[in-house]
């Protein structure tokens, strides 16, 4: 028999075990000591209010969706710019961008047979138009690609309906980007896309479609979950379905756009930059708070609260609000390509581009040694209720010049179940994000971006 | 100090009290003996599969929404009756009745000021439109009647938006049915009323306004939450807010329509009439599922059970799947004007209109003796989760045939925190209802309205 002493035992052990570690890590983070009392200001000051929170709502609730070459990007542009400077933010600037400009115009879809109803649908980004009055065509319903494959000689000359469930963003989004392409090839005159998130009310979400080079271009659009269902309920039902899509997207002449940068120049080291931000635009639909909006406050106000607590770290913090993230990543080419001589001045950068919803994650790319030092400095948001920080960061923006620079590169990942909700639709609004969620997220990056810029040893690569 | 063990003589005197109660209700319960078998089977055959959610499935699939005076509420007709003539049922019928037809036709709304963009909403049922091009306006943000009689100065030549959260529907609703009419009689040229709904994916509801005689009609429209609020925090932060209006509806001349009858005729007393339903309607925004599709499906289900277990109760059981509910009632009072001569004969009349979402609850009223009676009834479906049957019960359907007849009424009630989220929004589909609760929701019904037509004694009204 086991005695009964034994869990007691256990738990004395475990408890020395616990003291140990937190002694070892306590050694192993002393070197944070110096930073504790800037990154807890910075934090505290952070969390005071819901001043980001009512930042974010300005941006979004005043000039709504930010899509490429759109006069609502160009005005938050200037908006943004304007209260840079009455934050006292740093070599405020607009950083000359050509973007492309690819209006939805009017769409439709309906349900011919069995009988007239309309679809919820959203055009995905880029879509080609339909001649007027749209196409109409039987439904061929598959689930996956391997499916269309054994069914290509049912594909031509329908509408493909791609009816894969969702599971995770990078699974199923490859119908939404792919399924246009795959359809074509099969010799569809349309595809159909259910919706890349989880069942919401009868909501469509949008997003980029790619056309390859090997197949014509066709009409593609997002439905619903609960449209893709029904077809495909009716279909396995033996029903005759057929639908009538009727999309209106093009593309016009680039426009003008830019990506608005602000620093805090560095104290001693001002060529070696700390770099972090979101992207400005978003698609059409919502307001473009979650996507990414708050990506853009959340690393703005790093800056602002550093400025307000006179806090000037040895690097230069420049803060990037990207352009045309959505659809085409010109601001990131751009902002790499101007910057390619001081690519490897970049220490460290930072995206935000995966909403604030908690519990929010924190993920870093780099070297072996610069992986233990982020560790450390995560430690000090662990007060914020953050977990250690996860292996794999980086972003669509911060991409372009962390592969020239080799950059150590962090995300900031909010819980993707509330964010893929929302994620390209028409419900991306402010309601919809917590202020304590914004201000949680500003704190953690405020903190860690201080850190990492103001450190003696630059963060290894 | 009280006495360690006065817990414990508090327990053994409620075990008691509870045994005591348990044997009373049981001999007072000792009546439905005789009907405990069939109950069972009924509950049993009900949620033995998910036959009631295909069907519902299968209807709302086919013909989607079913708005007055359209094909696909035609063809829904056409489609119950022959369903229902294969399940056995007797005197399957259709009775006419002539509805009115409003449409739709094109709608839109925008933020014009401080930056153009599109606005979620729904016209409500029975708008009026605006002229070609739409009316374009200065908004009048009010929370309240009150706040609006306040202002009314500031109403004239405004959009009024109502932006009252979601309390509950009885309350909140008001603004929807009454708040056009209030704009007007203070000089306003159109109105929003913020959805009767929780907040959901930027979801818009619609329904029925009602204009008073004593102000001009004006275009009124529903607008989701977030546009509500959004348009409101713009307001409030001394934003210039002007919004455009874009309505279509009008009616067209009434058209045929048709109430569906079926029945189980009584074994002994076939002019005492058992009566029970929901309204085969719609609005046109969703399938029309959970209303009231699922209302339709689960008492027909009463019936298409009995018919398949052999059961036929001493009463006829009635079914009737009204016809336009949403915007007219004309099934209801048609109802009412065909059997007026008949309604004292209404021994019981059941309605399913308000979803079956779980926790769904039962509610009855009658006098006394019959409360007393149901509420023994109601202890045979206890099994299947129901609590005690509350007091109060109806409908929009049964009232007429109810107040002529003074029929004892039963109302099904699913869970409204559930059943607002989709009511009246396109998103009410088969997709948002668990066949489980549809099995529960016939199960309960069917055992109920048996006993209610099967035993000795009529319910007394």
């Amino acid at each position: 028999m086991p005695s009964r002493s034994g869990p007691a035992w256990l738990a004395v052990l475990l408890l020395c075990f616990l003291a140990a570690d937190t002694a070892r890590t306590q050694t192993r983070t002393s070197w944070l000591d110096p930073y504790r009392d800037n990154a807890s200001r910075l934090m505290e000051a952070a969390t005071a209010d819901d001043f980001a929170w009512r930042r974010l709502a300005e941006l979004s609730d005043t000039f709504g969706h930010r899509l490429s070459g759109s006069e609502n990007l160009t005005r938050a542009i200037a908006w943004a710019m304007e209260a840079m400077r009455k934050d006292g933010l740093e070599s405020v600037r607009a950083e000359q961008v050509m973007v492309p400009r690819w209006i939805r115009g009017t769409e439709s879809a309906e349900i011919v047979e069995p009988a007239r109803h309309a679809i919820a649908m959203l055009g995905l980004g880029g879509t080609i138009a339909t001649p007027h009055g749209g196409i109409e065509a039987d439904v061929l319903v598959v689930k996956s690609f391997e499916e269309l494959r054994g069914r290509s000689d049912d594909a031509k000359g329908r509408i493909v309906l791609f009816n894969a469930p969702f599971t995770n963003y990078g699974d199923t989004v490859t119908y939404r980007t792919g399924g246009a392409r795959a359809a074509s090839q099969a010799g569809a005159v349309g595809v159909l896309v259910r919706a890349v998130g989880p069942v919401g009310f009868r909501t469509a979400h949008t997003g980029s479609v790619n056309y390859g080079a090997d197949a014509p271009p066709i009409p593609a659009a997002a439905v619903s979950a609960e449209d893709a269902n029904r077809i495909a309920r009716l279909v396995a039902a033996g029903r005759h379905v057929r639908v009538r899509l009727s999309v209106d997207g093009h593309y016009e002449a680039d426009a003008e756009s830019a990506n608005v940068v602000a620093e805090i120049r560095g104290r001693e080291r001002p060529d070696e930059i700390v770099l972090l931000g979101g992207h400005i635009d978003s698609w059409d639909v919502g307001t473009g708070a979650s996507d990414d909006g708050v990506g853009c406050i959340v690393t703005w106000e790093a800056l602002r609260l550093m400025k307000q607590l006179g806090i000037r770290p040895r690097r230069t913090v420049r803060l990037v609000l990207w352009t045309n993230e959505e659809n085409g990543l010109r601001g990131a080419n751009a902002y790499a390509a101007r910057y390619a001589a001081s690519a490897a001045s970049h220490v460290f950068a930072l995206e935000s581009d995966s909403g604030v919803f908690w519990p929010s994650t924190l993920g870093f790319t780099g070297g072996a040694r610069a992986t233990l030092l982020m560790r450390d400095i995560g430690s000090l948001v662990a007060p914020l209720g953050f977990r250690e920080v996860f292996p794999g960061g980086g972003g669509a923006d911060i991409g372009p010049i962390a592969q020239a620079g080799n950059v150590p590169s962090m995300a900031y990942v909010g819980d993707p179940a509330k964010y893929f909700e929302i994620h390209h639709t028409p419900a991306d609004t402010v309601e919809h994000i917590a202020p304590q969620d914004v201000s949680r997220a500003a704190a953690a990056i405020a903190a860690i971006v201080y850190v990492v810029a103001d450190m003696p040893e630059r963060l290894p690569r």
